[in-house]
C-alpha cells in the first residue's frame, strides 16, 4: 500500500468538486490523477493548484489517463451508464454516485455488465451507510435485540428544492436514498411502493407536488413510510425510526449545541447535506480507497443500484395515481448473493 | 357556585371508579351523589366510605336519585346511547366516556336527538384536549406561525394490549383517540381512511393484527398517519408531529426525569395512560363541573363523538381490504356549528 | 370529611390572590372562610365574588372569624412569626409561605413554640417537594439504586428580578429554595455555605451581584453548588442534577412541545415560576387540606422553616466575604425526629 | 504540496500507536517516517507493515533519521522537554501530547526556548479545540450574540480511572482539559483556583480522592467549575454549560441514537475519550499536517501549555489544602501576543 491511488474523477461540477477536494485534502492514500467535463474551465477551477491533474473534456480520455488507477462518478445521472461500462471495460474499480443509473433498465444493464465480468469493480454512492448515527442503528438492528423490525418512519426534509425539481425527482432523487437505506437496514428488498399526496405547501414552487408520503411494503411484510419535504423552509433533516417487536430505536434528532436564549431552548438544525452527512461522505471515500488499493471492492454494489432504480421508478408511477404500484426485480445474479 | 354539583357516576369498572375517586378527592365544586352498576358490590367498592352516594343496579335509577344534578357515563361503549338518552331526556348535564356511540348510526341518533333538544348537554371524553401538551399545540397552529398543517405524524403505543382486544379495537378504541385529535388539531373533518397491516408482532396475541398503520385525509387536504401498536412491549407513548409549511412542531417525547447509569442515559416512559395523561383527566373533569355548575356546556360535542364513530367505522372497514374508503357524515345540525 | 374546610388567608398579595384562587377553584374539600390584609380593598378584590368569605384588617381577626378550621400564611415574610404564634395560641392547622420566619432566631423562636405544644400544627410552603420531577428525582435516590449521592448541582434563573431585589436575597430568597431541595433530596443538614461572585451580568440592576454561584456542604460529606442568576433574560430555570456513586439523574431540562422553525429546533422556557410549578402549588395545598380534614401534619415541618433560615442567613454573611461560613443549628425538639 | 510530511513519532504506547495509525491510515499528506521508543519491540508493533518507517530505542536517533520533516510527542510527560528542545534545536516543527511539561518550570522553559528562536514550531495536543461541538459553542460566544459568558459549568467523568492514578492527577491530568479549553473559550488567563472535596465514591479505589470539584477565576472575573469524576461507573461523559449575559449554551449532552425499549428511552453514553474524541483527533493531527506542510504553525502553543501546567500545579495546592490558590504567570513573550 506504498503508492496512492490515482483515481480519474468524471464530472466537476458541486459534488465531482467536492470530491477532489475530498480526495486531495481529507482522505489518505489516493491523489486526484485526472478530471473530466464537458466543461473543462469548470473541471480547472475543481483541480485548483493540485500538482499532476490532467483535464479532459470526454470522459473516456481521462479513464486512459496516466497514472489512473480508479475511477469516480460524479457526472450527471444519465451518463453513469456509458462510464461504469467504460470502466467494466478497462478493468477499473469505480466509485459510482447515486443514482447509479435513472431508469431500471439501463440500471439492470449495468447488473448484467457487471455479473459477466464475474467479480465486482463498482460500488455506488449510497454515503448513509457510512454515517455514525445509520450505522449504530443498523448494527443495533442487527443484534435482534429489539425482535423484527416491523415499520420504519423516515422523514427527509431540505429547505427549499433546487430551480428545476420535479415532483418525480422527490421520489427518484431524494426519497432513493431513503429506498436504499431501508433495504440495508431491513435485509430484504421492496416489493410495493405508493405514494400519497398531502396538501402542497404555500412555500414550495407552483406546481410541484411537496410534501409527499410514500408507503413501501417489504418481501418479509414490514411497512415503511417516507415523508418527503423538499421545501420545509428551517433545515436539513434526516430522521428513521425503526419500531420493532421489542423496542424503537431512532437516529436524526440530536444535535451538539443547545442555546437557552430568549425564552427558547434551541439546538442548530443543519441547512445541507454537505454539513450534515459530511462524515460519511469522508468515510465512504476513505473506506472505498482503502478497499481498492488491498484490491477489493466493498459497500452498496451495482445490484442494489438497480434496487433503488426499480423501486424509485415504481413510486413515479405511484405519484401520478396513488395507487398501490409493485416492484418486479429480475432475477439476482450469483455475484450479488451474500 | 355556593352549591357543590351532585353527579350520578354510571359505571363502576377501571375508568369509573377512577372517576368517582377524582370527583371525591381531586376535582374542587362536585361530589358523587349516585352510582349505578349492574354489578352493585363493585359500585359499593368503588364508592368506599364517601358519605351520602346511593348504589343502584339500573342507570335510570342513579338519574333519579336525590341530589343528582348531572351524570359522568363510565359504563361500556353499548350502554351509551341509552344513557345518554335518558339524560337528555331529564335535562341532565352529561360528560360521557369515550366512545359516545361505538356505532356511527347510534352515534347519529345521539346527534339528533341533542338537536331537537335545541340546546346542549352532553361533553364527550376526549380528554387529550385538556393535555398541556396537546393545548399547547393546538394553541400553536392556531396562531398561523408555522403555516398551514399539511401532516400530522402521530403514535399511540401501549405495553400489551388487554385480553380479548381485537384488531378492529385498535382503530376504534385506540385510534379513536388521535381520531378526534386530529379534526381538533386541524379544525376541519376526515374524509377517508386507509389502514395498513405491517407484519405482526411476536409480541401480539395470536391473531392480532398489531401493529397497524392509518391513513387519513381531511377536508382541505391534509394527510394524517397514525402507528398504533398496542402491544409495544416498552411503554404508553403518545406522540403526535404537525408538519407545516413554514416549521414543524411536535410533542409526546420529552419527560422530566434523565438517568445516566451503566453505560447510559434515560428517561422513563410512562407505563399506563392513566398515568400519561393524569392531569388531562384532572382537567377535563374540573372544567365539565366549573362548567355546569355554571350552567354551560363545554368542550368536544355529541358531533364530534359521532364524527369519530364514522371515521372509526370506515377504518374497520380498510381494516379488512387495505383499500381506501370514504366517510360520508350526516348533515351537521346547526347546533354544532361554531 | 364531609364538611369543607374553612380556611383564613392571611395576605392577599399575588401570592395570596393565587391561594385564594386556588382554594376556591382547583383544591377540593376546603373553602375560603376569611381574608386579612392591611389593604383591605385589594383583600376584597382578591376574594371577588366567592360567597361567605369576612374580610379583616388583621390577622387575629381573621383567625377568630366564624368558620375558620386552619390558616394559610402568605404575608409578607417579617409578619409571619406573630401570625404562626397566633395560630399555634388557637391551636390552628396552618400552611405558612416561605420564608417560615426570615431570621434564624425568630425561627427557632417558632420551632421551640411548636416543640412546647408537643404536636405538629405547621407546614412550611417549600412547594418543590410536591413538583412532579422533584419527587420522582427524590423517589429514584431512596431507592438507592443510584449508590450515595455525592454531589447536586443546581441551577435556579429568573428573568428578571423584582425591584428592590437586593443582593442578598438572592441567597435568602431564591437560593432558599435549593437549601430545603437539597436537605430534603438528601436527607441530612448542611453545615456549611460559601457565596462566591462572578462577574455580575451587564443585564443586571446596577449594584446588584447577579449571578452567585453558592457551595454547601453536608453533614456526611456531600456538596451541593447553585448556580443563582435572577436577571439571566431568556426563562425561568430549574435544574438540579444529582450525582451518585452509580449514576446521575437529573430533572429540570424537558419540556413537552418542541417546534424546528428557520433553522432552529426550540422547546419553550417557561418564563416564571407560577407557570413552572403550578402543579406543585396545587398538589401542595390539595395535600395540606386533604391531611388537615384528617386532624394530621405532614409536609415540610417549622424545623425545615428554622434549618433554611440558618443556612441562608450564614450564606448572606459568606457573600459579603467570600469566605466558607459555618452553620450551627440550635438543638432539634424530638418533635421533629423521624 | 506535492511530498507527503515525514513524522517521526516519539513513543509507542496507547496515544502513540493511535498517532501512527492515524497518520498512516486517516490523515492526508503525512506518512510516518520514524518511530522511538524504549521498547523497540512495541515500537516494531505500532508500526506493522507501514513501509519505510525505522524504528529507533533513542527519540534523538529518530529525530536524526532519514525523511523525518516533522515530531509527534506522544512519549510519557516527564520526556517531553527533552524532546521539545531536541525538535527546536534541530528546527522540526513538533505537535507534543499535553502535558506539554508537567510542572511548571519546565513548561516555562519551553516557551523561554522557543521566544528565543524567534518563531513557532510547537503546537499542543489539546485536542479538544478541534472537537465540532466545543467549535461551535467557540464560536457561538465570539459572535457575542449571547453576551459576555459570566461562568462556565463544566463536567468531566470517566468510566473508571487507569492503575495508578493519583487524587493529583485528577487535577493536572484530567482538569487540564478544561484548564485549556476555559482559556480558550473565554479568551483569558485563569488567575486562582480552589479545588473542593466532595465525599468520595465508594466505587473509587482507597485513598483516591474522586470526585472532585474545582473551581477557577479568570481576568476579567468570570466563574469555572468543574466537577471531574473518573470512576463515575456510566460512561465517559464530557459537558460544558457557558453562562452568559443573554443566554446560555451547552454541549456533550446529545448523542445520535435513542433506543426505547423496556419501559425506558435511552441514548448511548461513550466509554471512552478516544471514541468521544476521535474525530478531535482527527482533525487536530490533519490540521497540524496541513499547516505543517504549508510552512506555519497553528493551533495551541507553548504559552499555552504552560499556562495550563501553572494553573494545574496551583490546583493541585488547593487540593491539598481547599484553600484558594492564585496563579502568578511569567511575562508572555511577544511571540504570544495576538
Amino acid at each position: 500500500m506504498s503508492d496512492l491511488l490515482g483515481v480519474a474523477v468524471l464530472g466537476a461540477g458541486h459534488m465531482g468538486a467536492d470530491h477532489i477536494r475530498r480526495l486531495d485534502q481529507v482522505v489518505s492514500g489516493a491523489r486526484v490523477a485526472a478530471v473530466a467535463d464537458p466543461d473543462t474551465a469548470r473541471a480547472k477551477e475543481a483541480v485548483g493548484g493540485i500538482d499532476g491533474v490532467t483535464v479532459h473534456a470526454e470522459a473516456e480520455a481521462a479513464l486512459d489517463a496516466g497514472g489512473v488507477d480508479a475511477v469516480l462518478v460524479a457526472s450527471p445521472g444519465p451518463a453513469h451508464e456509458e462510464a461504469l461500462l467504460a470502466a467494466f471495460a478497462r478493468g477499473l474499480p469505480v466509485l459510482c454516485e447515486k443514482p447509479m443509473v435513472p431508469d431500471a433498465a439501463g440500471a439492470l444493464r449495468v447488473v448484467e455488465a457487471e455479473a459477466r465480468l464475474g467479480r465486482r469493480l463498482a460500488q455506488i454512492g449510497f454515503m448513509r451507510r457510512y454515517d455514525t448515527e445509520y450505522r449504530r442503528l443498523k448494527a443495533l438492528l442487527d443484534t435482534g435485540r429489539l425482535g423484527r423490525p416491523l415499520m420504519l418512519h423516515c422523514t427527509h426534509r431540505n429547505v427549499a428544492s433546487p430551480p428545476d425539481f420535479t415532483s418525480a425527482m422527490l421520489v427518484n432523487s431524494s426519497v432513493s436514498h431513503e429506498i436504499d437505506a431501508a433495504r440495508w437496514l431491513l435485509g430484504e428488498e421492496l416489493t410495493a411502493v405508493r405514494v400519497l399526496r398531502p396538501r402542497s405547501s404555500g412555500g414550495a414552487p407552483a406546481g410541484l407536488v411537496d410534501p409527499q408520503f410514500a408507503l413501501f411494503e417489504t418481501e418479509r411484510g414490514a411497512l415503511v413510510d417516507v415523508e418527503v419535504f423538499v421545501n420545509c423552509g428551517f433545515g436539513y433533516q434526516v430522521r428513521c425510526e425503526a419500531v420493532c417487536e421489542a423496542g424503537s430505536a431512532r437516529i436524526g434528532e440530536d444535535h451538539g449545541l443547545r442555546v437557552a436564549r430568549a425564552g427558547e431552548d434551541r439546538t442548530e438544525v443543519p441547512q445541507d447535506y454537505l454539513v450534515r452527512f459530511a462524515d460519511a461522505y469522508d468515510r465512504e471515500v476513505q473506506a472505498w480507497v482503502d478497499a481498492t488499493r488491498q484490491g477489493r471492492v466493498t459497500g452498496p454494489t451495482a445490484w442494489d443500484g438497480y434496487a433503488v432504480s426499480a423501486v424509485a421508478e415504481a413510486g413515479v408511477g405511484s405519484l401520478e395515481t396513488g395507487e398501490r404500484v409493485g416492484v418486479e426485480l429480475g432475477p439476482r445474479p450469483a455475484l450479488y448473493r451474500a
